[in-house]
């Protein structure tokens, strides 16, 4: 049986890789038998905004904390009962775990499915609070329900050549398009994204996917904005002093856009050189720029315990929100963790024929599981990179 | 010309009713021609619990402020423009004006109508900072834009058979209906309503005629209580100590529903007996209550300005949200006023086939208009009933 | 291991009950292990109409088709890969057998499940063409992929006293709902439902608890006009000479209704006495009178092969539609097997809590397993009953 | 008052260019005043697929019939209640001409608007049985509502630099993307798109906007195309021999595709060199290639008359549709008159902000008003142009 070694959460700003035990067709914490899983050998694992609040200690994540939920590789062993995904498919692993036999995975919702988290609904690789599996920046890993929540490349060889674009379907390019989808963005849209880290991009260029006619991203990382710009988005650079609204008149000759995201959450900045964090404010900016019974999009997280919030409501997830604003001007709010399963096969079939870069928006940089620590560390300083992990050698 | 009364807010707590001018043809405040609209002469108009929040003081309406938007009358006079309504016509008057004309209205937004308030997108007839168009609680009021925003009832005499139904059409109805639409009641949900007053009553109602298994209804006032009852809603008294969550498992056998819906809006209240204001308190139940991946419906009225407010942010509109709960489950919100039109059409319809009882349901009260000035008084100290003033006898 | 007795079609006008082998966890045609099924003790399972397309000698069925797709039992083995079906449940078997692992299955279109038949995609139990899978008018039968597929009733008790309601919900309640949903049918609509055979009166039914405003449906058969107005529907009798328009002008006050849902299919006969059948009839009659911009929902069943089709054209299932009326008019078209699942959890949810007398409204008549080959005759007739067949006794 | 010319129909095969009346505000058949509406001097009109139909004698349209309903132009005097365009504004004309105060229009159903055609529902201008409004070939026309009909470009410069483009906007932009749209097209569908003409090839350049993964065109003519390889789609020669199927096989690697669109309509071919009218070959091809559970978008003109129908059904717009096909496949249909309206804003944005080359896409070819005639004969012959007529010599 081959080693497994994965990243691991020591203490807030800190995480190394060890060596676990190697994956077993069984959910460890509730000894559950998972006759219904693979075993996955990672082609590529990607470090994600997400783990950061872990790492940055902005979770009740313990000490030992494996890592890592946006996984793509092979399968190299299959349980009994799977039927269809057969050893040798090459695999995306929705970063949601889903049952495939509850109301909620029935209905689509597989980012709330009832069957997989004791404590709430929802699962995913591991990730704090959120059902005890183990995290795939790592060798090898178990995904359970296979039949159900994979999705197989229709072709080996041309998913190796693509490899780059297609880990970004795990999490954060579904993330980016459901924000913009649930935003509204279509043909002809002109659209504001708050904030240019990977999920932002994604989402931006999600946007053009959809046909926008101007996607419009605002950040305070110069480096970041300059990602933005590489594929034609305009930017807007929050560290300025200027008003949002006034910057986008001078962008599309109006002081609203008729979609908004908001692709930061709950570690919110207020705007302007050295402001302080201010977990509400990039919510209440896209309310205010949203056009009239526009609808707003929030695949930025937002979470119901953080250590590190600001006051005490922050600490438990209540936030300062401009609710009469957002009333008088009629808007709509989509919230909750992307269910990936909804977009990741037309989003494969977008990259599969050349439809979208998703990878060069987003910067993917391939490093070694050694170099997962560092790249934590850089991706938290601002680096503009999506971090994949090559755990395997097997990205040339 | 006929002489032409209506109420007016005066201060605080203190309406009356004055002689103000007959209508004419344009609109006073911005001495805009109104060649479109027609006079239409009074049937029916309702206090509505939006006009209580002027009246307490807690908007910037001036003295002198006429009232009344729910209106539901005789043309009696047609603009040179008009073309397809005809004097004579019994017609409901949408209480959000609309011009038929912008993008807005083209996509059904009429809500957010941009061509008839100069202050910010939707107007209302007797409202504060809702565009200055005369008040209905009167003899005679001018309707602009007629052939687009008047609903005409298919039969003189049913109409008036009918009155006290079809008055609910302007406003409450269509308000009480797209809050459990937008919450995504349908065949077989559970429902949950906060709030028990007429637009409360009018959403337990609708959430029935759309196919509910159970609608319960949720406050603190116990007379209101027995009249949700009165038609077969399950109820909730906010004054007892226990928990909603425990309290809904007593009657659905588990602690969520499907959809709830926020009938109350900005002047909330704590639970237990003397609860002191809280203006997000039904907000965030309504959210702990829903199911994963639901629908949260917001008719209830959350306003940008509000002299009464709890602390400096309510003042603003600025709540305290339980944003990270929100997230954690996934939810949907819909904010803002009705767009009567996307649904008068078919209420109606509901009405004259007997597919509802609605006044049955809000237990409507036909007053005089010397009356209404009580009328306020009475529906602020919580009874349970609708208004209808009958300004010129023509209800017997 | 118990006898096992199923109804058997033989020739065209002859079924008779058989002894068939006890159902095991395996496909039998295919040899496929089905570890992921249950066996079921059936405790109702009905006659459907499009039984007697095969019974009529309008399909290819061979000789020795086991019969019954309208299965609702208990469960007594589950396979040793099924998880949260429990023995000792009991549940409603939707007659599409699905994955619950494909790419349709995954979009909630389950009744073109892409595992479950090689010939083509969709399933269903005691069918010709489709998938080979052992009928349900039976003692026991074998449920594949029970965790997907079967919905569990929340309690035996209440299960059991409702159980003439329930058992409608294996196929034509969701099945006439589905053609109503898909119609457009709402809050206050007018409908026209073609055809009072169980789908067209579960149709009308359902038409009702979506909030139709009138419900009129046609047939030539006198008995079954008299069910549906049993229940409130307004009726037209297709025997008379009068022009449809004129009969839905007289109950409806114009020519067209909102919503029409063809609940005939292919074996449609045209309008009059003695009329011969005329298999696209039915559906140009509903395009005919729905209004401009309407759904047309085709619940009704048509097929690409019926020997007995009055022409070549007929026989291959090519009809002669007026499609130049249709474009005409912006209409769209529905067609296919109702996928069940998503229906079936919140009609259930209607039933239980007394919202909906289904079984009253289709006359649900209690037969035993013996008596099938009556049942099959009478419904043949046009008797004004759905029959249930009752093979274990289990119904008192 | 200017002279006024206009393309009119002669008889079979036949147009001229007539002096016509100076437009008036009113609709000269019906006398009625039109207040509403505004003298258009025509920049741009183009000829369009379905004035063939006319001009090849495949309709009732008399002789003297005036041309032309893909209008774009200047407002150079408006009626007394038009309110917000204004003389000077460069316009979109949407072909259908709509009301925007009757129910359908008030549900986006402009093309079956209730209000603008006594013979039936929807109404356009320069078209046979569309109401008997003056076509707009010509070098003024009059557009009544105008401030509902018109849609208004925000800069005159930048309009008539991309003149070309926004021509596009009045008809067969918006249809082509009607079709993709209501046929599902979404990002990462495979499309396929019956019919290379302007109709088709707007729908193929839609559809890549709407994001599909591949858009193959299938024709006979190889000069169209040539025209949809020059955008990137895949074409497939119908006059080959060989299986729709098996061409779309060697494409995408299966014989379905996720959507397809019927461009053409009810003039259609059989397969193969020299075949003969088919009228119902292109719909049943595009059935059986469609994806089970897929949607059918039927843009393409199906009449309720057709003096040159192939039979007696097809004389009356009644063709042989494999019904029973369609059904098992679980397919959905859209048909009818596409409603502009509903599109033109959001396809005018991704236009001017150079998201789409619609007009390289159809191939517009300038041509004068006198040049007309020779326009429709080559038309006719099968050139790969969509030809636009400059009346007033404004296009450079």
């Amino acid at each position: 049986m081959a080693s497994n070694r994965c990243v691991v959460y020591l203490e807030p700003g800190k995480v190394e890789v060890e060596t676990i035990e190697y994956p077993r067709l069984e959910l460890a914490v509730q000894h559950r038998k998972c006759d219904h899983g693979v075993i996955v050998r990672t082609i590529a694992t990607n470090i994600c905004g997400s783990d950061q609040h872990m790492v940055r200690g902005r979770t009740t994540a313990p000490k030992g904390q494996t890592l890592g939920h946006e996984i793509t590789g092979e399968v190299i062993e299959a349980g009994r009962d799977v039927e269809f995904i057969k050893v040798g498919d090459i695999v995306s692993v929705p970063f949601n775990i889903a049952c495939g036999r509850c109301q909620m995975c029935k209905s689509g919702n597989t980012g709330v499915c009832l069957n997989v988290n004791p404590a709430r609904p929802g699962a995913a690789y591991g990730y704090v609070d959120m059902g005890g599996w183990v995290g795939g920046q790592a060798n090898y890993v178990m995904v359970p329900y296979a039949d159900w929540n994979l999705l197989k490349f229709p072709d080996k060889d041309q998913a190796m050549e693509k490899i780059r674009d297609l880990t970004m379907l795990s999490d954060i390019f579904p993330t980016g398009y459901h924000g913009a989808f649930t935003a509204g963005v279509r043909t002809g849209s002109t659209v504001y994204v708050a904030g240019a880290g990977p999920v932002g991009l994604a989402c931006a260029a999600s946007s053009q996917l959809l046909g926008a006619a101007v996607v419009i991203v605002g950040d305070m990382n110069p480096e970041r904005l300059a990602q933005a710009r590489s594929f034609g988005c305009e930017t807007i650079d929050l560290r300025n002093k200027a008003d949002l609204p006034d910057m986008l008149t001078q962008i599309v000759g109006e002081p609203v856009v008729d979609a908004a995201i908001d692709c930061v959450g709950f570690e919110a900045r207020g705007h302007g050189q050295g402001a302080s964090e201010a977990p509400a404010t990039v919510l209440n900016d896209v309310m205010s720029i949203t056009r009239v019974a526009g609808r707003v999009g929030i695949p930025g997280l937002y979470v119901t315990g953080d250590p590190g919030g600001i006051d005490e409501n922050a600490k438990t997830g209540q936030l300062s929100v401009k609710m009469g604003l957002g009333w008088a001007k009629s808007l709509t709010f989509t919230t909750g963790q992307t269910p990936v399963m909804r977009y990741h096969r037309q989003l494969m079939m977008a990259i599969l024929h050349d439809k979208i870069q998703i990878a060069k928006a987003v910067n993917a940089t391939i490093i070694s599981l050694d170099d997962a620590p560092k790249g934590y560390v850089d991706f938290d300083k601002g680096a503009a990179k999506k971090f994949v992990i090559n755990p395997n050698g097997l990205i040339k």
